[in-house]
């Protein structure tokens, strides 16, 4: 086969055959395809699609391209949940020990941030001690023990897909559907889940801006899923602003603490339970314990600490604190009718929170607590936003960020809008 | 600025900015954008087009990676011609002497063939002691001389468009309109000549096969040439069967050298009086001495003697010959209904008058002669083609590309198809 044929036919509007799909993602793993080649046909993707059958099938050639997981030595089903990004979302913290207290297993291969959003990684690695690498054997033994585990993929998993990932990164090519779907999938399905809910962000702290792409990407994602045998649903939620109050490393899993000890903000507990039930509906365990409960009854919070625990980590130690604060407060009384995700995304990130480039250490202690959500009323002077940072003089450029990102109306009437906008599946 | 916005915008369907064109080709020229980078952006260009703005200003900033020759020393006004490429087209060799020999200067850079289309500077390097490479200061004493030269484009000459035109050869890039457009046009701008007529070739045995294609990339090339102060016309002229009787590289010289005495197949004395006329028209000159009259009254051939010689080679020294040679004959009487100029180019190619890759050699003697051309009546074992090659295992990928190309009819009508399809400019 010949990779200018491939490049040829989805240039001029064809469906690539299983064979050349086959082909053109193990030659490009191999390096076989060069990059310039491997990033036009990119740009033919992204410009003129694929079918359903070309990306599920382009899905199972990253995943062939490296190991595959199987969790059939547990002793009960596998459920896990992606999460496409956004500002504020720890829910993986509370969710995989509540669902996990709830009968189900959840192996999550996670992730580090890279822009504006936060990574599960980072967020879990403020915990002295706990550690993200674990091989095979220690997944199983954690999930084995604990109901749940969180930790990092391995080299060996969707290698095809990381070396893509990178190519499209520098060409121009990462904001098409069925790249971002195959990416995602061809990891979730390896990973070996044997259900999953995906969590499609929309709104400006998200990749997806607009209702239609994100229904499009979680459509995509889904179709996948099930083409792969994996009880697969979405659910689209809102990213306009960010989730919960705490926006950063520590400071979000010390929120998540609050949530697994029943408390915390209503947002955060509202979309973990409802992640949860569908987990666990998925994975075929609806008349089980519910994880509104799981988290109340302190049973989320015991399979958390024993996680923790068993990756090395220590549940009851303080969490870094930054060495510096700032106090953003209201001029002037109203209601605050915006908080835009993005803006306190791209402020936490300058604050030392997350990376701009992959190499780069995050600062743990480092982010933003907002003290008010859009549709709370505030006082003149009242704190809106508490920045952290480790040296001062990253306040100017995070302020900067948060220009045009808070709105006070005085005299506004609250209108919250919804959390969960969609379903899909 | 960056690479990746200039791909995205383009990608996006907008319109390139003067700056971003000229920073992208600048940029890829020095290497500091990537070869993956600029081979998604060409692949954008592709799909999503470029305004005559975008591709006259790709251009220019094509040109601006090298140097640009001027004629201005002469005291005759320059024009020149750019074909395509075909099979069989060898218009280049009398035209160039005959539009001389009528008053104007013909600063020609060439080039060599590659694939089933052959190249002016492998069939003139046939001639024993020619060579392609000269000087400005060679090509300028020749120009002075003689009226014309024929001879290779230096590296110097748009390195942009030779770094660009490798990548596209690899990534399914070379399709594109534009990139066509401006590849040819920039290479031909930079040449220094102030009129230029296009010969864009139209059927199986050119690289744009449908009238609308021909059509659309001669509008774009003479639109660029206005654009650039370069007085340009464009003929579309058909290539479904070959040029001439002869293909090959010594057996064209042989036919150019007939057609330079005053005789030779009429379908190449048409043509290349036809395109002297509109260079010559181009070049202020349309009152002065007709080419036909030059063709006949043999001052074309004293320009092609003075300019052969000056260029090394020995106007007189016999033709190489090759040392094998096959006949193709009628299996029956009939009118030849088709003679196709795809089969017989890569016929002739396989004999091994052209080549594969850049860096292998051709031959010389290798080539066809067409005994009959469409619309001729054939005597049942009449010769139909002669083949010639160095080596008699070419003879059968040669006769394997010739099935299907020929078809005689017993009893159909000749209905000649005419030369001249359209004009442009």
């Amino acid at each position: 086969m010949d990779a200018i044929d491939v490049i040829r036919a989805k240039r001029d509007g064809g469906e690539l055959s299983p064979e050349q799909i086959d082909w053109a993602v193990a030659a490009y793993t191999r390096g076989e395809i060069a990059e310039e080649q491997m990033s036009s046909l990119a740009m033919a993707i992204l410009l003129n699609g694929m079918s359903r059958a070309e990306v599920s099938r382009w899905t199972q050639a990253m995943i062939d391209s490296g190991e595959r997981m199987h969790w059939s030595a547990l002793d009960r089903p596998t459920t896990d949940k992606h999460s496409t990004g956004g500002v504020g979302d720890k829910i993986t913290l509370p969710l995989a020990p509540a669902v996990a207290a709830c009968g189900a297993a959840v192996p999550q291969l996670s992730g580090r941030g890279l822009g504006h959003t936060g990574g599960t990684l980072d967020k879990l690695e403020s915990i002295p001690g706990w550690r993200a690498s674990l091989s095979t054997i220690e997944m199983l033994d954690v999930l084995n023990s604990t109901g749940a585990v969180v930790c990092a993929a391995g080299d060996g998993l969707a290698p095809a897909d990381r070396k893509l990932y990178a190519l499209r990164d520098v060409t121009g090519t990462v904001e098409s559907i069925p790249l971002i779907a195959s990416s995602i999938m061809s990891k979730k399905i390896a990973e070996g889940t044997g259900a999953l809910v995906l969590d499609v962000k929309v709104g400006s702290g998200a990749f997806m801006k607009t209702h239609r792409d994100a229904r499009d990407l979680a459509e995509t994602m889904v179709a996948i899923g099930t083409d792969h045998g994996v009880r697969t649903i979405a659910l689209l939620t809102a990213m306009d602003r960010p989730l919960g109050n705490a926006v950063g490393n520590a400071v979000e899993v010390a929120e998540s603490l609050e949530v697994l000890s029943g408390g915390g903000p209503s947002d955060v507990v509202d979309l973990t339970v409802a992640l949860a039930r569908e987990m666990l509906a998925a994975a075929g365990l609806s008349g089980a314990k519910d994880p509104a409960d799981a988290l109340r009854d302190g049973s989320a919070m015991d399979v958390w600490r024993r996680m923790i625990t068993a990756q090395g980590g220590d549940p009851h130690a303080p969490l870094p604190v930054a060495r510096e604060s700032y106090e953003f407060t209201a001029p002037f009384a109203g209601v605050l009718t915006r908080l835009d995700a993005f803006g306190v995304g791209v402020a936490a990130w300058r604050l030392g929170a997350g990376r701009a480039r992959k190499e780069d250490p995050v600062s743990f202690g480092a982010g933003i607590i907002c003290h008010a959500k859009p549709g709370d009323k505030v006082a003149e002077g009242a704190p809106l936003l508490s920045l952290y940072a480790d040296d001062v003089a990253r306040f100017p450029r995070a302020l900067e960020a948060l220009e045009g990102a808070v709105e006070i109306v005085e005299d506004a009437v609250p209108d919250p809008s919804p959390l969960i906008l969609d379903r899909v599946g």
